[in-house]
């Protein structure tokens, strides 16, 4: 294929083409070889004219992913819901965190934050300094105010949750075999039901997605 | 001062002077230049002959600093005491972590962790890979033993103990207010109890670190 004439597009080939490999072998396993190898034409020069590295085209596939946000758009539809308590928004967060297209998708490229420093860094910080306040606090101080939440700190808990929720309890940051994922989870249900929220029912969820995670690396 | 004709005593030079500026000025308001000034006729190329840059240096001010480990050594007496159960050693370690002097030295050169990727994300990992099983699981291991600890997932608590102890609770990635430190305390304080262990008396030692990072970034 010769090259595109219009640059958006050709951004959106590599994109698109990069993605689905980072899917198929794994982000570590595909080089930026490869992607060219599949852009039927394209050369070494056009991609380095968009694109400074493999971790530069990684960023844009992830930017690219989550420009809709459907997680976001979810989790402020929960933060509004009349119907529920605190507790149940809580749980309901989480679940969607871990069935969400979007973040399925993103786990499925084999990211191995271990040897991405700056992105465990971005995911450490975001978590407490971001996704904490504006997405868990509101729903603590919902849940704290009525009664459903037992523990009345809503800013330290909302951390705590994030951060344990993002980064240790994340398969790409500390892979998990069942028998791991099943002692953090007893470990997870006792401090959760120290604030009052009962999680097990979301379990199913956490273990396919652990599952779906650890047969890709096996397959690779 | 003339180039020293000893490599060794000139990277001790470095280290020693970059050390003191460091926690003079903050690791972030210290300037090659300002280490360069204050070596007395050492020249640029000198320090770069040694040093690649500015982390560099740092790497090799907290490698010579940790170099003899006090606090591990405290903390492998603790491990080995036989006149305390596990819940009394857990509370030992994270007192000993507080007060150690190079802990101190190394909090009190005003490192960033938001801004430095790599030590942020080494610290996560270092914390649940490495400190978490070496250091607090074996402690866990004979508390739950010796029903001083109520939780039976030594390794799991483990992690999570040492990434909220090092990262979480942490000022150098953190900073808080007497005011936030109160309120990660109570929560800290609830978590512990859970576990069957009381912490308050750890507290002064925390409220103090706290306080000296604090007016340290204020004087800045």
């Amino acid at each position: 294929m010769a090259r595109n004439k219009y640059p958006e597009e050709t951004v959106n080939l590599i994109l698109d083409t990069a993605q689905r490999l980072f899917i198929e072998k794994g982000y570590e396993h595909t080089t930026v070889q490869d992607i060219i190898d599949n852009l039927g034409g394209l050369t070494k020069g056009a991609i380095y004219h968009h694109f400074k590295s493999k971790e530069d085209i990684l960023n844009a596939v992830i930017e690219r992913l989550f420009r809709e946000n459907t997680l976001s758009a979810k989790w402020n539809k929960i933060a509004k819901d009349e119907n529920m308590n605190g507790a149940e928004k809580l749980k309901a967060l989480l679940y969607e965190a871990i069935v969400d297209e979007q973040e399925q998708t993103f786990r499925s490229m084999g990211i191995h934050f271990q040897n991405m420093p700056q992105m465990l860094s971005d995911l450490v910080l975001r978590s407490v300094n971001d996704i904490a306040p504006q997405a868990i606090k509101p729903v603590l101080e919902q849940g704290i105010q009525d009664g459903s939440i037992k523990v009345p700190f809503a800013k330290e808990l909302s951390e705590v949750i994030s951060l344990l929720a993002n980064v240790w309890f994340n398969p790409l940051v500390f892979p998990m075999t069942d028998d791991d994922l099943n002692k953090k989870c007893q470990l997870i249900l006792g401090m959760m039901s120290m604030l009052g929220v009962d999680v097990t029912d979301i379990y199913p969820a956490v273990y396919n997605m652990n599952r779906q995670i650890n047969e890709r690396e096996s397959r690779k």
